[in-house]
């Protein structure tokens, strides 16, 4: 395990995610109740004096439920090639299914947060909510509501304080 | 001038931005009015199947007054000392100076929006406003609220699709 500057790395984690995907991973203050998602977008800055990262979850997915429940979540970028689980994570959902069974992940406590991070060789980000903005179609420009939210099943933002940031060799 | 992709670059960016900041230019779609300010907070990512930069401005700013009326925004980020411009511009308003002619800035036309870059030696981000959002302090953690917004002057938060990104060398 390997401490990283958050910034130092976010060309590759960027790519990463933009191309093969991530596993944002959440965890319920309320139940306990664990799942994980597969990401393709994301964001990385530096705002409120913080370094921040920011995740986009349809209100209709299992993990918003869970997540509206939690105070962290992490994000995982595995480096090596785990593209079934990224897509089965990415098409089903932990209402009907236990991801982490179906797709052979396991789960290790983070070092920051009360969110775990998944036992995989790559990138981890563990972050402390701070913000969500829920998205305002009124706000948003006329291209992107056809090209994304037909349904209207629009994104809720969560904005993430960056409190560890290292990767593994698994 | 050399096009960049704008994740090979990020990390620079970042990294200027947070230290010494950089310059956001908006101009008003109504009386064409232009005005800059020194940002040294932004956010980098993959959003909506596309490559978003998010700027951030408070609701007392004469440049919020612009970027209201605007349709797109640049971020210049210079690469060569220009502290004192850079500091000129994050503490004096537009609604009193003309913040170009007292920093000796000057302006050219941008490649793919409304909005002049700066004439300078740096990065030059052309951005499309795709989507904004009012920031809820309801949503925000209490440490922030206390740390950035004891006067309860709140961020709006510009979401600006990159349609252009390249590096002058003055």
């Amino acid at each position: 395990m390997e401490n990283v500057n958050y910034l130092s790395v976010v060309e590759e984690v960027m790519q990463q995610i933009k191309s093969t995907g991530a596993f944002l991973v959440v965890k319920s203050k309320v139940d306990k109740k664990i799942n994980l998602m597969t990401i393709g977008w994301a964001a990385f800055g530096f705002m409120w004096r913080k370094p921040i990262m920011t995740v986009m979850v349809r209100k209709s997915r299992f993990t918003h439920h869970i997540i509206e429940k939690a105070s962290s979540f992490t994000v995982n970028i595995p480096t090596n090639d785990l593209e079934e689980a990224l897509n089965f994570c990415g098409t089903k959902s932990g209402r009907d299914f236990n991801k982490f069974k179906e797709c052979n992940l396991s789960i290790i406590p983070a070092q920051k947060v009360d969110t775990p991070v998944i036992n995989l060789q790559g990138f981890h980000y563990e972050c402390k909510i701070v913000y969500k903005s829920i998205l305002n179609p009124d706000f948003l420009c006329q291209e992107y509501k056809e090209d994304v939210y037909t349904d209207n099943d629009y994104h809720t933002l969560y904005f993430g304080e960056i409190v560890a940031c290292y990767k593994t060799i698994s």
